[in-house]
């Protein structure tokens, strides 16, 4: 087997979400990754033993990156309502600074198919925490006795619509300030007491 | 100049619309659509004259589907809360019957690039109108104050939301009733006195 290289994975893994970004999920292969970081398509699979394997490493890489950012943004000393706000705000940043890593985590998680093959929020320490802390407020009646995952998932389409009517030229964030996404955000998620 | 055919021409946008439902909107082509339907690439060209058209054409399809299934749901004696359960019932039994509809619908809507050439709201008679209530709604603070279009845009992302989990298999209509899904919407779009 080749000596690995780190770089080159990180080239792999970038060229393939560009051409997830630009293509979509299903028209991506081994083939295409392996012209664009101008190396044999069978050192792609030195890297990766197929093509689920280097999707699914794509979306590990950038939901790596969410978990990043919205580890950052936590801290203990912060009430139910401003942990939220910073979530939202790690959101925001992220998806101004790097788009892709939203996109790409939208795009799996839009499809029924791939979902299931997903890690799964117990696979990730920092989801395993998070939403230990969400069943915490739900039994406080501070989140809404709902489903944690709709609910989040909800409040992360919120953010995207955001950001891709910004990105359209729909939106300004004077036309729709970042403390107006707030309100809507609270009152989607939060039991209104705590609004 | 053929006679066009009425039949060739659904056929056309009902192989359009499985192809990109399947593969995405940047892979489709009308090699592939003409290969699906059977006809020379050349025919698909008296339809419409390329590919921007037939995608425009599917988008319009579908938004008319969308159309139709709201306005029937509308009528003039309903409050503006049994309005919008109208509205989100409507989207709700669509998406079950054809989700194809929605999807289509959602993948063109999330392309900044797209989203700038679909039609625009003045465009359909429909959305005018329910625009101009909505606006209405707003001036007598039912509606929440924000941009209508990202409010709307909002409860479609939650019904979508709703579809895909229901569809992945981790929501059912018991963990997650149609009820509890009108009160996320409520508590999203309406101002706290008429929740």
């Amino acid at each position: 087997m080749k000596l690995k290289s780190a770089a080159l994975r990180q080239q792999i893994l970038t060229a393939a979400t560009d051409i997830i970004v630009t293509n979509g999920l299903t028209e991506i292969s081994t083939v295409k990754v392996a012209k664009a970081v101008n190396t044999p398509q069978s050192n792609i699979y030195s890297y990766y033993k197929n093509k689920e394997a280097l999707l699914l490493a794509v979306f590990e890489y950038h939901q790596h990156k969410l978990i990043e950012a919205l580890s950052g943004s936590l801290s203990d000393s912060l009430s139910p309502k401003e942990a939220l706000h910073h979530l939202v705000t790690a959101v925001l940043k992220l998806g101004l600074a790097n788009p892709a890593t939203i996109r790409i985590i939208l795009l799996f998680r839009q499809q029924p198919e791939w979902r299931s093959r997903l890690p799964r929020i117990t696979d990730s320490v920092f989801f395993t925490k998070l939403f230990a802390q969400f069943d915490q407020l739900q039994a406080q009646q501070i989140v809404k006795p709902y489903d944690a995952s709709f609910l989040s998932e909800g409040v992360f389409s919120i953010i995207t619509n955001y950001l891709t009517a910004i990105d359209a030229g729909e939106l300004t964030t004077e036309s729709l300030s970042q403390a107006d996404l707030m309100a809507l955000v609270d009152d989607f998620m939060l039991m209104p007491d705590y609004r």
